[in-house]
This record gives structure tokens, C-alpha cells and sequence, in this order.
């Protein structure tokens, strides 16, 4: 044991096992768990539960940050000990449960929980558990790898469980900045105009009474495992950096863009590769995960600064930052997420979104989050957080996929995560649409034009046509046709 | 002519007849025009752009602040004028203008439009035109009854003509709090905790040399025509007053609740209206407009202060209030819409928002805008800004009408202006379904138990278990029946 970790020596006697830590929850809690996109979650507290769920009637609530790594939401999910989970997740496992209508998933803006909590618009939770590097002498958390909702569960929940986790350095120390409204709901503004600004302390503040157990761990963040650039995401990031480009001729954006923000994934990924061989320079994120080619674009001298709630990284990249901590402090900063992601700062900052669609339609609506419009994927994540208050709201997606039989650009989105009202630029493999000061019908022409896969090009211009002749309307649908391309699909494995 | 609200004298010269100013117009051009919700909007100069365009070929961009009045879009719709709206209407001849592709319409936020052209997103501004009471010694426009976005319309056009209203008395001066994000895009904040702080100054800057025109009028705003409260709206604002108590018994709000936002329309009045009888007290409204409603209450000592961009009264009303401005001038204050409506605010305030839905779904899913998905009734307004952002984010409209045969409340909106995540409290004549913290399969069961017709119930319900047995999922759909009650309005006349 690593007591030295404890600076709040009178705590010491609460140290103890996982599995008798996780005697402290009882059937039907809510629990509130450290823990975004695989970073900083519990690794062996929550895996106690869900051994202990597999004996005995243990169905709790359980919120997070957002996703969790190590397998964990299966291990709960097959030991039945989850009755309700939110704001997100990515576990194959938990979403076949949640799609079987056995596990219920409430699918929320990431900047929301905390808000939501604070506001007793949720249930109270009852017992936190927050994976830390080490303990305060005043009992204050130092968080790991990310923050996520774990300041709002720390401040609300009844009781805390405390797993310091070895495997992160010390030196951690300064990469977090907790900053929390106070008052709610009559709070003050937050005080950050850049990426770059610092406003609050540097560990979680604890009631120290509340702390009911500590547990050590030594496991690794679970590593991300991201597919290499493709010939979609490298045609999806190029028609995006020329567009950027195009934007710096006009006199619209300078050589420094504005802050970027990007989702999880291959393309976030690849388009901010791009960013390595381009005349861009002294960029900023203010995002909420940051992955490796972060870290890549740090090295490289053209991002000054990351702001973000979690980082996720590769085994390899994790290894190399870790080494680092010292060199990157300066330039990274983790936050609550209800900061990283909060609306007024994202447009106070006027941030550059890129966020990807599962599919839009002609009029510029995105479905994040369902396939054919019933089975949830992951969840809207922070991507509304961002698309809404955006200086720029883009997204992006392959025009088509498995041989060509799916669409990703449709008469009509199965599910609507982010309307029209909040989406700017569309990018596919294809091409990118700019849709601003656009009314529907131009848009429509634009998407089609730019955006859909050559062979459904023609389909889709049909609807739209037919669309105006027989109903005409501000944004021309007709309905009894609107979802025909998603029931070819169920029916007959193709919407061609 | 009262040149004595001219007290730029050097400006005297610039005063001339409205046919005059119009001659300033040219084909093409992007004309940004003060009014909002039919008040403080131009009565002369619109109006002889319309009679210019019925001669000769003249098509322009129109942006306000939301709505006009004296049948304005009526007339610059059929002279042809209209190339493309932005960002609001609810001109009948104009929205038949849009449904029929003849204008191009932009259904935008409210508080997105100053953003969009402060960031480039959209054409630059040659002309404003904005309805002044009098105009201060360096050229500043003191408004009338709104603001809007007249403050990015002086700063951004090119070209500024000012519409003098003899008909607003100069007392109106110091109703106005005029502030502007300084520095796009690098901002600072916006330094509101509170609906009655005071931030900015009295009057709209523009530079002097910029003012083109100055015409008089004296036409007084177009009145609000308000339906009396009904047993519909009664029921519904019963409800919801109902609601707010229990809320308070549970400890969740106090009897001060927090800012008010409430669209316009009956049920937004005869909710207000219904906390005259209430024991609430002390309370604020952080809104756009402001109705007689607010007058009232104002006048019942139940609201201490309301704070919008625009005052939108019946015509006994607006005589009241401007015979007692002194006494309103304290306890009102009137904001640019970028204000007025900004994210950031409404979370930080905590803000109540209560606006009037087309139809809802059973898993909260909001339509505000279409008609059968296609044709366009107003827009989105300030609905969105405030739902996403709000304390509560509650929607209100009828469970049928048309003798019963529309059921608003349907197993899929037609068309999505507020998703699932953006939706906490959705009330009908029959019943409130508070939705927090609910998954989708949640939310359907409380939905078509609470808020559905009960000549409807059956079918929805009907609807909902076959899709949960046929297809399952997160949100279980059939999607090739999601439409099947719109199309049997359209196909029979009823939903039934």
C-alpha cells in the first residue's frame, strides 16, 4: 500500500478492500462514478459491485462522467446489477440490454448531469466513487485522467469511496483545474475567455466525513484503440482543411482558426493529423477528450493549448505523456464537465465543433445516436453541447458504407439529436456542405450536390423533386416515403 | 415635424419622406430592420419599399428581430420584395409565400442571428432600418418597444435609416439596457447574475456618418390580439401551477421559483395570469416579450421585474403602460436579443421556460414549427434558445382539436425543433408528464398516461407496445407506421 498517497493521514484507517468497499452499496442506490470516455474510472471498485450483483439482488443507478473502460458496464450489465445508467456509454454489451428494454438508459447533454443533480431534477446520489492520484492533507481529491461529473457527485453524494490508483504519477498534480458555479441555482459567471485561462484549485474539495472507504489500484486507463486514417476519413479531412483554408482567404478566420473542439473517433482524429502539415499555427482545443493526435499536434509546435475533461490515449501515447507530465502541464488543462462543455463558453469562445453523424438528411438534420431510429449506439455525448453553441457547427460521416447498401445521407433522419437550426457544415467523403444563411430548399440542392454517395445521388434528388411537386412546404416531405430507404434496409439489407 | 428628437442637430438636414429613403434601396441588397413580436418595427420606410416594389424589379434579404406588424410581409411578399426572411415571421401571406418555394425562409434562433453576422456566417448588412424615439446628441438611436437586433444592425450596415415614431413618448428613454459582446470572436463576459441587472447604456451607438435617412411617423405598433383564456388553457395552466406547488413542497424551488421565460400566446398568458391568485410573490421574468400579462402581474405586485427584448400589448394596454412608463421604467428593462436570449444566461439564471408546442411525441420529441412535417407555421423563435438552456424546459399545447380530429401528441413528431434531451415537463389540457430523469420507454408510458386525448390513449398505446414487441430498441419505433397519423390526416381529414 501506498499510504504515502493518504496526505489526509487520519483517513488511513479507511482503507480497505474493493469487494469491502462495495458492501456499502445497497439495492436501489444511485451511484455516481469518476470515469470519461475509458479515463479515470473506477477499476476495481465498480468490478467488486458487479461480482457481488452476480450473488444477491443489487440494482443500483449508476451515473458517470461518460463512458467507462475495462469492460466494466458489461461486467455490471451481465451481473444484472444495473437498473438505470446515464449520461453515456459505449459497451456492446450494456447497449444490447439497453435496446432489449432491459437496462433503462437515459441518454444526456454531458454538461447537463451535473446541472440536473444540482438542481434535484434527479435522484440524490448516494454513494460516489472517484478514482484518484492521491489525497489532500484536507481530504480533497486529486483526479486522474479525467474529471467529468466527479466534482458534482464528490459536493452531493452521501458517502464517497476514495480508489487511488498507482499506476498514475503524482506529478499529475496541476493538470486539473476545478472550478464549480457556486449557489446554485443563483450562480456567478465563469470567468474563462480562453482555452488557456485557470480559475479554480487543483483537487476535488470533500467533505472529509463523508469519505467511507479507500481502496488502491494500480491498473491502466483501458487504451483507445483507434483504426488508422482511411481513404474516407483522409477524403473527409481534406475537403474540411480546404475549407478552413478558404474561410482564412475570405477574411473570415485567421491562420489560428478559432478554438477547435473535436469528437471521438478515427476522423476527429485524422482532421486534426491534418492540421500537422498545414499553414495553421498556435491552434487551441477546447474540447472535452483529448486523444493522441493531441498530443501529436502539441509536439509538432501547432496547437498551443488543450482544454478538455478526460484524456484517452493509446497504450504507446499513454506512456510517452505520462513520461512527460512535467512538459505538458503547462499546455493541458482537465476540467469538471460541466465546464468543458458548458454552453455559454462554448460560445463565448466561438468554437470550431467537429463532431460525427451517424446520418443527416437533405434539410441538415443529424442523427447522432440511433440506427434506424430504435437501437441506440452510444449516446449524444457532449456533441450538443457543442453543435448548438458553436461559432461553427460541423459533421461529419461517410457517404455510404457496407458496399454501398447504407446511405448515410437520407430523405429523412430516423432519430433527430441536432436540427437543422444547429448545423453548419456537413462533410463526407464526398464533399463538404456549407449550409449557412441556406434556406431548407437550398439546402437540400446543396447536400445533394456535395454530399451523397454518387450511387443514391439520383434517388435521393427524386424524393426531393417529387417532394416539392406534390407537397411543396418550406421543407418538402412527403411522409408516407420520408423513411422508405431505412425499411428497404430492415427489409431487404439495402436501401438501394 | 419634430425635429426636437433629433438632437444631432447636424443630422436635421438627413430628414426626409419615406419614398425618399426607400429610393436608398438597391436590388440584391440585405436590409436588417428593427421589430420584434410586431413592435418597434418600421411603419414607413418597409412599407414604401413594398409600394417601390410593386413598380420595379426590386428583391432584397430582409432580417428583424423576430415578427413585424401592419401586415408589412404581407405587403413587401405580394410586391415581390422578398427574396429571403430571416430570421422569424407570422405573416399568413408570406408563410404561403415560403410553403409555396416563393420566398426563401431561414428559420434561425434568436439569439443566433447578431452571431452570425458579427462571425461572417452570413451576407454583410447594407442597410438598417430602425425605429428610433429620438435620436441623442452623438447620433445614438434611443428604440421604442423592442429591441431585437437593431444594436448589430446599427453597428454592422453600411448604410443606417432611422424612423423617427413621434407616436412613442420620449420618456420611453432609460427602458432600454444596451449592451454588445465586445471583440468578436474573442469575448468577454457577459456579467448578468440577475433578470434586473443593468449593464450596458441607453441608446443603440451608430456611427453618424453612417445615418442616411431620417423619416417621421406616427403610427402606433400593430396591438397584440390575445384570445381570452379558454377551458383549454385554464386546464393547462392549472397544471402547471399545480406542478410549481409541489415542486415547492419537495423542497425543489421556493415560492420566489426563478425567472420566468413564457412564449407568446394564451396558454403563456393564462399560466401568468394564474399566478395573480397564487401564493407565489416576488417573482422575475427572464424573457423576449412581454404581454399584458406581465403588465398585470407587474400591476398585482406578484412580479417584481421582467426583463426582454420586446413589449407586445393590446391596444388598452399599451395606453396604460405609456401613461405610466415612470412607473414601469424601474422594474422592466428591454435587451438586444442576443441578450435577452444567449445561452449562457439562461443556464446561469436558472430560467423557467414555458413554450407553446404543435405537437409532441411519446418520447418528448417537440415539433414548434411545421404542419405535416412540411409546411411552416411561424418558426422556431426563441424556443429553442431557452429549452436547451433552461431550469425547466417545459412545452404546452392542446391534446386534440378540430373536434378531435388532430391529437397532437402522436407516436412520431413529423418534424424535430427540441429533441428528447431537451424536453423536461410537457403539459396538455389533460395532464403534465414531468419527464426528468426518465429513459425513453419511461417517458412513453408517463406521456400517453398523462397527456394524450383519451379518445386517442388506446392507438398510442397501441403503437407504442407493438413497437417496443416488433422491434425493441432504446426508442422502439415502427417506422414505416411512425407517419401513419399524419398520412390519415391528410389522406381522410382525421387522425382516427
Amino acid at each position: 500500500m501506498s499510504y504515502g498517497r493518504i496526505k489526509a493521514t487520519q483517513l488511513i484507517d479507511k482503507v480497505t478492500t474493493a469487494d469491502e468497499a462495495a458492501r456499502l452499496f445497497e439495492h436501489g442506490m444511485v451511484i455516481g462514478a469518476s470515469g470519461f470516455t475509458k479515463a479515470g474510472d473506477s477499476k476495481a471498485v465498480l468490478d467488486a459491485l458487479a461480482r457481488r450483483a452476480e450473488k444477491e439482488e443489487l440494482k443500483i443507478t449508476l451515473m458517470t462522467g461518460a463512458s467507462l473502460g475495462h469492460d466494466t458496464d458489461a461486467k455490471l450489465t451481465r451481473a444484472g446489477a444495473l437498473a438505470k445508467r446515464m449520461p453515456f456509454q459505449v459497451d456492446r454489451v450494456l447497449r444490447e440490454a439497453i435496446n432489449r428494454g432491459e437496462v433503462l438508459f437515459v441518454d444526456q447533454h454531458l454538461s447537463e448531469s451535473a446541472e440536473l443533480l444540482h438542481n434535484n431534477c434527479l435522484p440524490p446520489v448516494d454513494i460516489a466513487v472517484i478514482e484518484a492520484a492521491f489525497i489532500e492533507a484536507d481530504g480533497s481529491i486529486v483526479p486522474t485522467t479525467s474529471v467529468g461529473n466527479s466534482v458534482t457527485f464528490a459536493a452531493l453524494a452521501k458517502r464517497v469511496i476514495i480508489e487511488i490508483n498507482t499506476r498514475v504519477p503524482e506529478a499529475i498534480y496541476g493538470l486539473h483545474d476545478i472550478f464549480q458555479p457556486d449557489n446554485y441555482p443563483h450562480r456567478n459567471v465563469i470567468p474563462i475567455v480562453a482555452p488557456e485561462n485557470r480559475i479554480g484549485r487543483r483537487s476535488i474539495p470533500v467533505d472529509i466525513n463523508k469519505i467511507a472507504a479507500i481502496v488502491f489500484t494500480d491498473i491502466q486507463d483501458s487504451p483507445a484503440d483507434i483504426a488508422p486514417p482511411d481513404a474516407k476519413t483522409i477524403a473527409i479531412a481534406g475537403h474540411l482543411l480546404r475549407f478552413f483554408e478558404d474561410e482564412v482567404k475570405k477574411g473570415h478566420l485567421t491562420d489560428r482558426l478559432l478554438p477547435l473542439q473535436a469528437g471521438i473517433g478515427k476522423v476527429a482524429n485524422a482532421v486534426l493529423s491534418g492540421f500537422k502539415d498545414s499553414n495553421f499555427y498556435d491552434l487551441r482545443m477546447f474540447s472535452e477528450v483529448l486523444q493522441d493526435s493531441t498530443f501529436d499536434l502539441l509536439d509538432s509546435g501547432k496547437l498551443s493549448f488543450a482544454s478538455a475533461s478526460s484524456i484517452t490515449l493509446s497504450a504507446d501515447c499513454y506512456d510517452r505523456v505520462f513520461a512527460n507530465l512535467q512538459k505538458y502541464k503547462d499546455r493541458v488543462v482537465l476540467r469538471p464537465q460541466n465546464i468543458s462543455n458548458t454552453p455559454g463558453l462554448i460560445r463565448r469562445l466561438g468554437v470550431i465543433a467537429i463532431n460525427t453523424a451517424i446520418e443527416f438528411d437533405i434539410y441538415g438534420n443529424v442523427n447522432s445516436t440511433h440506427i434506424g431510429g430504435t437501437n441506440i449506439m452510444n449516446g449524444i455525448g457532449g456533441s450538443g453541447d457543442f453543435a448548438r453553441n458553436a461559432y461553427l457547427s460541423i459533421f461529419v460521416t461517410q457517404a455510404a458504407s457496407k458496399d454501398n447498401r447504407i446511405s448515410h445521407v437520407l430523405p429523412m433522419v430516423s432519430h433527430v439529436d441536432h436540427t437543422e437550426h444547429d448545423v453548419d457544415i456537413l462533410v463526407t467523403d464526398i464533399g463538404l456542405a456549407d449550409l449557412r444563411g441556406l434556406a431548407p430548399r437550398e439546402r437540400a440542392d446543396r447536400i445533394i450536390r456535395n454530399c451523397v454517395h454518387p450511387e443514391y445521388r439520383e434517388s435521393l434528388r427524386s424524393y426531393f423533386d417529387r417532394a416539392c411537386q406534390l407537397r411543396g412546404g418550406h421543407t418538402p416531405h412527403m411522409l408516407e416515403e420520408a423513411f422508405s430507404w431505412h425499411n428497404r434496409l430492415r427489409e431487404n439489407g439495402s436501401m438501394k
